[in-house]
């Protein structure tokens, strides 16, 4: 699946308004998980492997890897939005396709449809070991623009 | 949706082999989530609320639901397992219905289909305020059971 | 699940409109299913059994239960939506949980989250020889209401 | 999302078991539906525009979409099964992005991961207009191998 088009983006101050919104997400803070890319549609996070962040078998647990992706996609289409608007997650699906081992947990997410009220957006979780990326889960998520709401307090 | 059949227990042992399994996941401790019910095909979680759940507007954040749910329905679906098997979430779909705002969240999963190899659970995330339980999130997960391969080190 | 709440209904003549869009699907008429229940935030089709309707085991195909259960999805939550709106599929996850074997398959829609914008519902779909319904896959899924834009020509 | 590995084919007369498989499902000749391209870990699936496949206004009906989605994953998964097996659609995802407004329907479907019980696929639905085509619907699908269990009478 590839989307080739360009996304328009309303609000040229959107990094600013994104990565203000994922400061204030406490369980970001609480997994350590941090935001390393950002671009009009797309959205990628980190995490480092600890302890706190696994299932019962020493992996990553797939809580972290459908949080990160959930907040990847929410962030991938909250670029997309007007400045005075908020993102909520409608919904998402997970497919968790192999064991999340490795030492850092990455999500990355895209637009693959921008409608006005609705964002369609595809993320790809990947656990990584030195160099070596693998695929470990893949999320389709519905992503909603409350237009006219600020996301701050 | 009711599933009025009782589910044929295979291990009576189940709830140690659910606890013990339940007792190694790390991310469970660092959310400080607990296991409060547990019966053939059902299980219950509850986690207190506290800023290090929250998403960027002071609620519940859509990945402690998805977490909570995912795990009620994997244990869920564990204790109609046998002794010397592994219980692995293939995938799970959430809607998230309305803002987790509360004391408490509680995610109360069961057993649909139990087949062999697969079962197929719901859940349903409420968020508890004082006596009052709001309707936040529904999930719909396939289960896999991995025979031959105990779950512990 | 249980949702307790009745809903309310805002156009009173929601049968008519309902009966009147599900008479223009083409698609429905070609696999000759019938509209049999149709209650504020509830719908239930059915269709009897051909060759028409089968996968390769000569069972029900799996795109009919699809089918079915998303057209009792839309029109369960069009009953709740105003005289002049269109109703949207955002998006369905089915979980196909045995063979859909029987002279009949009758899907059961009902919403469980009435928002303004979008409706949350489930359905269960049951093959029936006789007497017996057996239940052989469950559906949750995302409708939209398109306010201002009439369903019709 | 890529996947840049080649899937290995364990059974040689994968093209001569799923196009006969594909030939017994009544549903499929029904809609008139033709398998147009077939590769290892590929499907896609082809149908024209007539108004029996239509939803309320007129375009291509969401089960359609889903229907031939649905297929088109299982016959890609399918590919890369042994000679003596069956595949059984466990559970699948569709969002609808855009009207399927069109002379003819296209799913593409691709394995992404292949384990040994499990496959999980996604599939890209496309309404095509002159040389034009448009993205409009979007599908992630968990497929198994019934393995000892030929698909045949």
């Amino acid at each position: 699946m590839t989307s080739k088009h360009e996304f328009a983006v309303c609000d040229p101050q959107y990094e600013r308004r994104v990565r203000e919104s994922f400061s204030r997400q406490g369980l970001m803070k609480h997994l350590e998980a941090r935001l390393t890319e950002l671009k009009p549609g797309m959205a990628e996070l980190r995490v480092a492997f600890r302890e706190e962040l696994t299932q019962q078998h020493g992996y990553f647990h797939a809580g972290v890897s459908g949080s990160l992706a959930d907040v990847a996609c929410g962030y991938a289409a909250y670029t997309l939005m007007p400045e005075d608007s908020s993102v909520l997650t409608v919904e998402y699906k997970i497919n968790l396709m192999a064991p999340a081992q490795g030492e850092e947990l990455i999500a990355r997410a895209r637009v693959v449809r921008s409608g006005k009220t609705l964002k369609i957006c595809t993320a790809d979780v990947f656990a990584r070991k030195g160099e070596t990326e693998s695929y470990c889960a893949t999320v389709l998520a519905t992503i909603m623009c409350l237009a006219g709401k600020s996301d701050g307090k």
